[in-house]
């Protein structure tokens, strides 16, 4: 067991189907919120934003909707988000919709109460890493997915356009004050975003479980929420209207959330995450799964140990001789699991990714997202991570 | 899956051997600490109270002590501990020792910043459930044993002397803020207390897994914490310097507290403290364990399904066709770890507790702490309160 961590985790969650209306009831952080949602209007589109706004008012709560945010949250919306909420007073944000929305109300939390450019506090890549100080807004975060996990962790995912990288940054002060992961708000998801998101949490799981700077407490929500994602997420996939697949996939994601704040990625994150920076068509958990295969099956290779668990979690008869033979067991759990939920045939090609930036994203994953190749169980070297990108085509 | 439920568990812990010295460094909830040890100078002579003010000074945080809590601690010192606070103007509280001194220093928080008497908040039993109007003092826990959880939750167990009740209570802000969790603090306890501690730790785990108002969170750590103890507290009780086994044993602690704070305790706890509430004498690890074969025998026989489960985690073997026989096999690992810490001789009678009491018991479990009753996965008549005692002797 490890011995040596900290333990922090102060989000409230509220969770269970129908549990958005206790926003009429629940104690808000504020009285005035600025709500954040996307600009593709469907949270307007599944009456989401009314309902939002209106049991806002029955608790006494005014709001004001900014509904600007992208799939890949962009530098310049957490900078107008901010100004909004300043000009109109607002003394907590709702982040309401996918991964997207929320990450930006954090990053708006931040900006609303602090000066100058939300990359001055980014604290890798080209981000200048300065110290926030004043304490953002409190957020509350309300997911319509099951994925992110951004509803039990501090992490903000915000794309820099001007220099192509999109970071992972938050501290003490982004967790939500409060969650609402209610399932039923998740049942309008197709089943292909269906499948990417909730691979999101499953490799959120898997890979907090394999980070160096895993702890007990991670360890146990990492195989929880590996195992339910490989029982309920192809049940999911094939129905959406499946609210027992969507509560466990809830709270699957959710966990996985947990499993962030406690433990780490690693860089299957960091190489996802400067595809889609290039890329910004492709959704991450399509990323995510596309470079999976080639990615674990090398990391299982060098450091095997915490994959015969994760297999065992999946359901996998651990078999082989060997603890790099039986670290494997994981790599045929994951392809089934893709399997079932029908992305077998996705590839990096079919996206217009070419084999010649390979380069340029080894260089990014490793630049802009460097901390996370700090905790993983074997270090890679550029090589290795172009040779990893290599085998996805 | 339980799929309507609140995660909640806001305490930061510090863990890990060594970890004491962080006092030195961490960020603290307040500049004037009030320093809660018991009346036993234990913390005096192991040099723990001079290390904490010692590490104190050097983080600028002045303190002042209040050392007169027993070991089943009474309200009356809580009222004299809260005016020490007040007439020092100390702003937060630190509770340094096991379990009595952390759930005193909880007490005392609320007291300090509320007027009248601590058994006007108390919420069950002769406690008149007032609101408490201001919030308490921010707390800090550093647990000297390994068992009681109170450091990460907000119960505090407190003794009325007049009215022999002997309550848990607590709320949202009566977690620690911060927990320091350093197992070689743990290193003197004797081997029959590492016992009685860590099976009151075992129970927290495995009543909070039984419980009707479990969650998947409360669920993991619990058959976490059962399958580290079963493995761990039998080496910790036979060397009390094997830190491997006190650190695996302080983290089973703090994560059947995280399922005491997500999940609850049911009425074995209650039986226990109308035991202890009587006879002050007497241990609450003691209580429980002497108390255990005989409710947990019939409580499976009543309400199965999740002992089995429990008796895996146990490392023991399912066996039985029905589900009924199966859970029995949870009782069969209880008597073997029971007998691996060597207190398979443990009897009521020794402790001078009188079958003629049986009545009296019943009723004082079912009064003050009726609450914990109503969530038994099983809904116990007296007349079963009173069997089950029977069957102690
Ligand atoms: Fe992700
Ligand atoms: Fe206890």
């Amino acid at each position: 067991m490890k011995s040596n961590f900290t333990y922090f985790m102060p989000t409230e969650i509220v969770f269970g189907p129908g549990k958005l209306k206790e926003l009429t009831k629940l104690s808000l952080p504020g009285k005035k919120a600025l709500i954040v949602i996307g600009s593709n209007n469907s949270m307007k589109r599944h009456g989401y934003l009314d309902r939002v706004i209106g049991y806002l008012k029955e608790n006494n709560v005014e709001s004001v909707v900014y509904d600007k945010i992208l799939p890949n949250p962009i530098a310049t919306h957490v900078a107008e988000g901010a100004k909004i909420a300043k000009e109109n007073n607002c003394d907590f944000v709702i982040g309401l919709g996918g991964g997207s929305t929320i990450d930006s109300s954090k990053a708006i939390a931040i900006m609303a109460r602090n000066p100058g450019d939300y990359w001055d506090y980014v604290s890798d890549g080209t981000g200048k890493g300065m110290e926030i100080k004043n304490r953002p807004l409190p957020i509350v975060a309300i997911p319509t997915t099951a994925g992110t996990g951004t509803e039990s962790d501090p992490w903000a995912v915000i794309t820099n356009t001007e220099t192509n990288e999109k970071i992972g940054f938050g501290y003490r002060y982004t967790f939500p004050t409060l969650s609402i992961v209610d399932p039923e708000l998740m049942l309008s998801i197709p089943p292909e975003f269906t499948a990417y998101q909730g691979m999101d949490a499953f490799f959120h799981a898997v890979e907090g479980y394999i980070a160096e700077v895993n702890q007990p407490a991670s360890d146990v929500h990492a195989l929880q929420s590996v195992s339910l994602i490989t029982e309920y997420l192809p049940k999911a996939v094939a129905d959406g209207n499946n609210i027992e697949a969507r509560t466990a996939m809830a709270w699957a994601s959710t966990s996985a959330g947990i499993v962030e704040s406690l433990s780490s990625c690693v860089s299957h994150h960091s190489m996802e995450h400067a595809v889609s920076a290039y890329h910004p068509d492709i959704p991450h958990g399509a990323g995510l799964i596309m470079l999976s295969v080639s990615y674990f099956s090398f990391m299982a290779s060098k450091a095997p140990d915490r994959f015969i668990d994760l297999a065992r979690a999946m359901g996998e008869d651990i078999i082989g001789n060997t603890k790099e033979e039986q670290a494997q067991c994981f790599i045929t759990a994951l392809k089934k699991l893709i399997k079932n939920i029908g992305m077998e045939d996705l590839k990096l090609s079919n996206f217009n990714v070419k084999e010649d930036e390979i380069e340029k994203l080894s260089k990014n994953a490793m630049e802009a997202m460097s901390s996370l190749f700090k905790v993983d169980p074997y270090k890679l070297s550029l090589e290795e991570v172009k040779s990893i990108y290599r085998a996805c085509f």
